[in-house]
């Protein structure tokens, strides 16, 4: 019944970056078939525990999974860090071997600390899904983007999609390039200098040019993260690198704006273009419980 | 499938002011019915979502709705502010709309500040049960105190109803008073000078004439709330306005006490009272949960 | 279909001190058939609804719960103080009474007060069963430690078992005092002076005669409750009490490692004991969930 560590890798999903083609868009492809699902719940995997453990806060990550969840009918343990005794120190490591002697069949995690995620994944002997790694790697958040930009486009093949904003903190576009890339998109970055990833090969265009895009994909910024830089309040960042009304009246017909959210209206983007008719932003959102669970099912079917 | 703006209207809960005698006995007969009912688990709704968003605590009536839902055979998704990422300055509307994103079917939605519940349901598509809004409504703790009276005494039609207590802060006063007049009852206030709501139209009376009435419900006083006031401590409260086990020895013998809780013993009401033969405290929360089953069957039916 | 007093007793789980031997082997039996189950889920208790009401934190008692009792098919319903309304003072009575209302089958609870478990179950007419009581009792940590014991051993009876730390503050210590003694074990605690308690009549060894047990249960230390006391730091502790490597080299070759863990990896045992092959840590955790299966069929059925 172990899992040999192939076959673990195989179902977890720690990043995009070295996934083919093939199975990114295995993926999507069976998110599109729980989309079109007429039923709510499916219970397809009844019998089943997943456990969500989030070291790190997030109310629409951690929603999204748990309706995914539900739907396939597994039953659901929510870890709050918040709430817990890692307060008391206690390792990430030991919660989640604890989680795992408890017989649950999966894990969602989402935590801060780089590199411990990659650690865990040696070490524990379920499948674990990435939903937030440091600065590392989001691969659900940019798998339901990839798939409204493909529900979108027809296909990624031949895009250009323009990521706007902190760069160097985004765990979001460090997956976005990955699998874009993989996908045959053309990815160019945004940012101000301070928020430039240095180690990512990608070209840096001006705003001008990210508006040529035939996807705009904002970024929250956190400026308490950046200070001292060059970019000192939120309405500095606004006029410089915020999608601005007049800015998105300058996009192509055919462009869509993105963003993972949570959103910092009025900074990084206009609180009108967030329900904006070229926005998809709450569509993403909708798209991320198709998604999860192909994930969620890959992982345990 | 989407409904139409008056559907929406009709299945949503947000308050009693205005509801007929009609809309209201329906949703009692509907509880009566619920509570008649020997299994526990009905699961008359599978395949629904229902989300509760606490951007305020409660433990009681979270729990109750809670109770109420898994009655019914619906998933639960519980939100509680206070571990989420409302805490990082997202909107409450944000979060709402990300969890319509998700695929509820309905929200039950309990906050603090005053007139954004009316504004979500302009823009929410989903049906919403107010369980708490600021200080103006809390129609389904109404609900369950009016199921409570029905039961007592047949009909509320000709019942002498007295709340006694923070007037001005109260929702729950609030509520009772449009559904115990639609209903046919009289219904009296009773509090210090700087606790009257001035712009409710009811009498207010003596402590001495609140224990002539059929039914005393008392209402949890937060002294905190009101420093500088005529009335400084917990004592004077108790003193002047407080159902003493003295004043309760008055009531008539068919009068019941009622209190939404939570409970400042000795404060608003002497502990020995709290469980008196003649309270009906603890009634009233086991009432909750066929109330809330009635409200959530009249959502999603 | 309301219990007796009696019947009410002996479907609550208070704590072991007093149970009979048979009415212990007859848990652990029980327990071993759940083990044995293929089905992860069995739904045996369906319609029931199970609250677990955390006044303490704990991660891992509350998951193991969890995990009991959806696989039991139960409700569940999650209360943790750090996020309700016992932050604004109400009582634990007054939450545990509202959940009984709200038609909850049975309670898990886990306080830090003294004395107010006992009290409670004086006034609740629900099974209670005890997650951890102050410095009192955690029957249930004690029961999976027995069956760890009974599963490596055979039998119980004639086993020396060494328990060794804060035996003061230790609920563990007290609940497995009392039920392995039962079962005809022979228990010996090794504590600095500061930790022993006085109150307990048991022997108190050396740490090297501790290691010469069949079974060295090692103790969670929280030196900042022992402030001026011999020990002074956590270094000082690991020298004098701590299971390090060294010390488990002279452990009896059959002997095995417990803990009821969290772990303070390094201070009471050593980092790379924790997964040693004599500790049986995890495995403890993974019994937890049978034995809880046990204990609430037995609340239940």
């Amino acid at each position: 019944m172990t899992m040999t560590a192939t076959q673990l890798k195989e179902r977890s999903l720690l990043g995009l970056k070295g996934l083919s083609e093939t199975e990114i868009q295995t993926i999507l492809d069976r998110a599109a078939n729980w989309e079109q699902l007429p039923e709510k719940i499916n219970r397809m995997l009844p019998g089943k525990i997943v456990a969500n453990m989030f070291f790190e806060n997030s109310t629409r990550t951690r929603f999204s999974f748990e309706v995914a969840e539900k739907r396939l009918g597994t039953e659901v343990l929510n870890f709050s860090a918040a709430v817990s005794s890692v307060q008391k120190g206690e390792s990430i490591y030991d919660t989640v071997r604890t989680l795992e002697s408890l017989g649950i069949d999966a894990g969602v995690i989402r935590l801060k600390p780089i590199g411990v995620l990659a650690e865990l994944a040696e070490k524990i002997r379920i499948p674990l899904i990435n939903a937030g790694d440091g600065n590392n790697e989001h691969p659900t958040q940019a798998l339901l983007d990839l798939y409204t930009m493909r529900k979108q486009f027809g296909t990624i093949r031949g895009l250009t999609v323009a990521i706007v904003g902190d760069i160097l903190h985004s765990r979001v576009a460090r997956s976005n390039l990955w699998a874009l890339r993989t996908l045959g998109a053309n990815v160019v970055f945004c940012a101000p200098p301070n928020m430039e990833a240095k180690e990512l090969d990608a070209a840096y265009v001006t705003m001008d040019e990210a508006l040529r895009a035939d996807v705009v994909m904002m970024l929250r910024v956190q400026l308490e993260r950046h200070e001292g830089g060059m970019i000192s309040s939120a309405e500095h960042y606004r006029e410089h690198y915020g999608l601005t009304a007049a800015r998105a009246a300058r996009l192509g017909k055919h462009a869509i704006i993105m963003h993972p959210a949570p959103i910092n209206r009025g900074v990084e983007i206009d609180d009108e273009l967030v329900e904006h008719p070229q926005s998809r932003i709450f569509t993403q959102m909708s798209h991320g419980v198709p998604i999860r669970m192909a994930v969620i099912e890959r992982a345990l079917k």
